[in-house]
């Protein structure tokens, strides 16, 4: 793994300071001090401007558009438009001069830079000491954005000076904003300058969604000028400062994605808003952010004793995963960089179920359902896509924000299967966790049904037709392209077909009237059980090694840490086809269905496929290490279990694959939390009862983690002599180092 | 094979006639009548212009330029800017008006439309009677691009009526052109008019190539006005046509492909030849073209008795092959299109070496060395591809026309290795009939050496080191991609190992030297004959089948009969991976190298593996349908060779593929010539010794063929009762009916 730490953040365990202004890190900090609250998401981007390397993103959950330009070579299944999530709104956009200095930290003599971003509060704030020619002038930006309201957005600005210093500042609200710094997906609607109200409403290209943003400036000083420019309305202040002058801005930001109101409708609304967000003011807000936090903090807090740096990482792990997601609607979902920037275009990948699912699952019922209601929501769309590739069902998409498959390169977006085999292990570890039978009728079994079908006509059998499974597919370990049989596809495909038919058998639901809403043939359960009995799972049960596909092991082999660091990334320095013949992965594919369903292994299975897969694994997805950490923690490889968390938790703090200045790894932030609930934790949760087996790091005293357990709120703390258990809330039954027990209040066992 | 007649072409067997304008199929006789001569190719669109369907493409043989936007997703390896041949200046373009009518085939009233072509002397004409408001007026137009001095190009219109019309006329060189109907890659440098010459001198945007063309006008009408616009200039004319008028246009078309003259230059130059074009005239040149083409009919000529669709059909093969490329220069290659159209890009592929080369090697001794000579004069650039493929040696591109790779799909580019195994072979062949040694030592072991080591570097060992293959490879079979073993790959380049290791066991050349030269290391040659002995061949002794790759024979079954004539072509109605996961097959692989090396292979696994693959295959290239006619002969299976051989002749004239409209199949009219040769002649010339063992059809009389063979010519002639060979020149040894002979002036044998 050619990753090094480059720490440059002080260590504070709820806060992210940075000291002195790091300019060559810039970009990486605009990343790391992103605010978000699921609806909207800004990067830590200076408001005043920056001449230097910059990405100004801001962004909103679900307001995409479609590429200009056509794939080339679009053949019949190929995406010949993909979509993206586009940056938005500037609205906390402004412009700072002293006499004819502009500030610009590019280039501006300062001192005292300080800034830190509050995991308690999810206040992020800024000042330093600008030294202009007329004087010495103290400024300090905070930014806020409501988790109770999600419309409301607030910047505050604070000068200070010993000496009488004029200062120029224009506030304004700006969608001429670049996407990818290239093109601009906005269009003016309207603009508004009425009663200290300062709005523009703009909609989207060819999505036709809309946007409405509304500011109210409040602030000892009047304006001495206002006016709207295309797609930008700006407020002109000019003042002396020989005392604290402050300006608070409040901004409504309202989103109609399916453009389904009228501007009038539209404007009164963020009048309304607007109103009570000033009468409510900065202190109150800040108060309400406080009091949500806390809730966060109480269900999901992970607690490490002696060990700072991971301390602040896994916590700011779960306030970045907070500030993305808690399932505030339906249609939002987990964009690979969360709201942080525009690589991966925004786009929800397998990554929402089978990485960040479980980190809701344990301590928010709701959103571990809205992610999977995201899936039912867009089930018509992954219903087209199995048509165009020439199946029936539903194929879930590789990449997408709206539902629509949005990654344009056939190799992913027509060989890959995961999504929707993960989406079904999603349905199924919720219902382990929630027995939620409602649900499973009304949403749960009709994708169940759709997923099986597309299994179903998309495997085919062998020519003898001894065998079925997959042909010409690409499993997770996407360095392994258009194979036959890889192992990952099979097993998940015969799990998928073995759930429904548990499912039928069970005789909870009503499955035939599903069966027969989806359309399916008289002959359709046969079918899936013949495939099921017949599927190819290559396995050697004397070597208890899993073949990853037809013909992996004779594979030509890479010595994997004989390629110089240099090389990496892969897909920068090696040619195309050649990462695709070795013997290399890039990512678990064997263990990771050993990892989903952990249960149905031995631990000698489970040791034989580590040590044979894990010297060949590469780490190219950030993805990767901690499925790898929480194996050597169950096979009892305590050092290898380290070296692979090692970054986990502080991947973006410390910025190990020099790409956070792109956006945060949101999922992989995910793993981290995992890493550490299934990794040293030792939970499993891929059988209705839980199973806890913890270990602990010889370097720290003791580590606790909190979870919510059918209900019932359950808090894990381990030291290096003993585990310790509290529940608040209903019994739960679980099983801990395979000892069964009924929980009702605390339990203590000896750490194993 | 879903491919049906269209005929509507008159019968003639030296000429091509339409009889009545064939509206609907405008584009189609556009790309049939095309004229050319290798340095330059012209559509036959109507010169006065059209406003129905039509392609008005003008070509020069390595004119080109690049695409204006870079390939999405361009991993490495992966082609950046592809480059196509581009059109070029309409130097036939003119407007024709009677009173306010203009005359346009598309909306004129007009009758007696006759068009043909003499395939005897290159000469197009189309004459028709147009009735205008004014009266009948009588047009003939002539085009004839001359053979031996390729520069020299000529157009005539003759005007007749009865009564008296008033006609305008103007004459144009036009190089606003577009390419693909959207983009004009010309740029103008001068314009010219001058002593009654007239002439334009553009440049291309990127590749910074340029071309000089120059008319003068004979006509006893002298022009009234003459003008330049933006790359083009124009002369016009206004008469009475009471008497029979006629217009000769000269043209000269100077390429500058390097762009090394200076306008003067150019201009003296096309002054000079204009001059003398003009004083030999018209007559002249016919006659000229005449003599031209006698010579390629009494060396190449195909006489078919009892057959005349067929035999019109491959001569008009014979005939556009000649015109496509003579080996006039070293810089020319063979488009998959010819100079008719712009679809494939101008590029050739492996068909020059593969479908084309034995028409040349058996008739043009220079043409058939210009072609090898072309892939030796961008041997840099087949190295520099090597290197984007992190290989050593050189690959040869895929599509080409300046020895770039000129394909941006990846899984053709970056996996096919027929082009650079293909041009060895073609080596091979080559040597085979002319013992070139001086060609050999001084170009052909270069080549040899480096597609070994490019060979040697993209192969790889397997797991145990127990054998030697290719990885992640396309063969021939583009419907299974991105296989391991391929069996024709791995058969090629083993045989271009050894091809290597008998040269240097052969001492006739200083190969050392050349090694030295290319950079080979000391364990070259070992390492060599350690990848050739360990070559993974998949072959079973039992069933006499070679496995067109590792698990192809486990492939899902696709029974191709049951296939709908509608999902046809496959490309455009199947999703695109369903193409590459099933036993159907596109072209021949297995049988591709079982019939270039024939010899190598006994009847009865020539028989197994024809059943065998012979009934996957559905001939979506239209190249494919030849190999399977030859085998069928071979084996005795006569129906079905005439059912692979029907359309061979006459693919373009009857469009059997529906896309005639696009250009013609220059490679697989080459084909077409194999099929009569190698099938129904049975020649086998991959051995030094010729090997020939005639079949007929029964709808035959008899047949002949000419060969140039060891410098000597040879006719064999073909009845239902014996072969009679003539032998003009020096003894020859070759084997009829696997009997040896010395064939000093004739020899006749009964038909086996």
């Amino acid at each position: 793994m050619a990753k090094k730490s480059n720490e440059y953040l002080d260590v504070s365990p709820f806060k992210i300071i940075e000291t002195g202004f790091h300019k060559d890190r810039a970009r990486v900090s605009e990343s790391i001090f992103s605010l978000g609250n699921e609806y909207a998401g800004i990067r830590g981007f200076f408001e005043e401007g920056y001449s230097g390397e910059s990405l100004q993103g801001s962004y909103f959950n679900g307001i995409y558009e479609y590429a200009l330009k056509e794939t080339e070579n679009a053949y019949k299944g190929i995406v010949k438009r993909t979509h993206f999530t586009i940056n938005s709104v500037n609205w906390v956009k402004c412009k700072i001069l002293v006499g004819d200095e502009v500030l610009d930290l590019n280039t501006a003599s300062i001192d005292a830079f300080h800034r830190e971003l509050d995991m308690q509060s999810g206040l992020y704030q800024r000042s330093f000491i600008w030294h202009t020619k007329l004087g010495n002038l103290k400024i300090c930006f905070k930014r806020l954005m409501s988790m109770m309201n999600c419309h409301e957005m607030l910047q505050q600005i604070t000068f200070e000076s010993d000496k009488s210093i004029p200062v120029y500042v224009s506030f304004h609200l700006d969608s001429n904003v670049l996407h990818w710094g290239k093109d601009c997906y906005w269009k003016k609607e309207e603009e508004l300058i009425e009663n200290e109200q300062y709005g523009i409403y703009v909609s989207t290209l060819t999505t036709h969604q809309s946007l409405f943003s509304l500011m109210q400036l409040d602030s000892e000083i009047q304006p001495f000028n206002s006016y709207t420019l295309d797609k930008e309305v700006v407020v002109e202040y000019e003042f002396i400062v020989d005392r604290k002058i402050e300006f608070t801005r409040y901004v409504i930001n309202i989103c109609d994605k399916l453009h389904s109101n009228t501007y009038s409708k539209l404007k009164l609304q963020a009048q309304q808003e607007l109103n009570h967000f000033v009468q409510k003011g900065y202190t109150e807000l800040l108060k309400e952010n406080q009091e949500y936090y806390q809730v966060v903090w109480d269900k999901s807090d992970i607690k490490i004793v002696g060990d700072e740096k991971n301390q602040q990482g896994i916590r700011y792990c779960i306030f970045q995963l907070e500030q993305t997601y808690h399932g505030y609607a339906k249609d939002n979902n987990i964009g690979a960089k969360g709201l942080t920037g525009e690589a991966y275009s925004g786009h929800a990948f397998w990554d929402s179920e089978t990485y960040c699912l479980p980190f809701y699952l344990f301590s928010n019922q709701e959103a571990s359902k809205n992610l999977l209601m995201f899936r039912y929501n867009t089930l018509e769309e992954a219903k087209k896509r199995a048509i165009e590739l020439d199946c029936e069902g539903a194929c879930f998409p590789i990449a997408t924000r709206n539902g629509k498959e949005g990654c344009n390169l056939w190799q992913h977006a027509s060989l890959q299967f995961q999504p929707s085999t993960g989406v079904v292990y999603a349905i199924m570890h919720y219902m382990n966790l929630y027995e939620d039978k409602e649900f499973m009728q009304q949403y749960g079994l009709e994708i169940i049904i759709e997923v099986c079908k597309f299994l179903l006509t998309r495997g085919q059998y062998n020519s003898d037709h001894s065998g079925f499974g997959y042909f010409g597919v690409m499993g997770p370990d996407e360095f392994q392209m258009m194979v036959n049989q890889n192992t990952y596809t099979n097993f998940m495909a015969k799990k998928t077909f073995d759930y429904l038919l548990d499912l039928i058998q069970s005789h909870d639901y009503d499955v035939a009237s599903m069966l027969k809403k989806c359309g399916c043939r008289a002959s359709f359960i046969n079918e899936l059980k013949e495939a099921s009995q017949k599927m190819i799972l290559l396995y050697d049960d004397e070597t208890k090694l899993f073949e990853q596909h037809e013909g992996f092991f004779k594979l030509p082999h890479v010595d994997v840490n004989q390629i110089p660091t240099s090389d990496f990334p892969l897909y920068s320095h090696w040619s195309y086809d050649r990462i695709y013949r070795n013997d290399m992965i890039k990512q678990p594919d064997v263990l990771m269905f050993m990892f989903l369903f952990s249960s149905d292994f031995t631990f000698e299975q489970k040791l034989k496929n580590y040590e044979f897969y894990e010297p060949k694994c590469i780490h190219e997805s950030s993805l990767s290490p901690s499925i790898h950490s929480i194996f050597a923690c169950e096979l009892g490889k305590y050092d290898e279990a380290l070296k692979f968390f090692e970054f986990s938790t502080r991947l973006d703090l410390d910025d190990y694959n020099c790409n956070t200045c792109e956006g945060i790894h949101t999922t992989s932030i995910a793993a981290a939390w995992m890493n550490i609930v299934y990794g040293f934790g030792g939970l499993r949760s891929d059988r209705a009862t839980l199973q806890l087996a913890p270990t602990i790091l010889p370097t720290w005293q003791e580590y606790s983690f909190k979870l919510v357990v059918h209900g019932s709120r359950l808090e894990v703390r381990v030291t290096q002599e003993y585990v310790e258990l509290a529940l608040h809330g209903m019994p739960i039954e679980l099983k801990i180092y395979d000892k069964d027990i009924r929980l009702v209040d605390t339990y203590k066992i000896e750490r194993q």
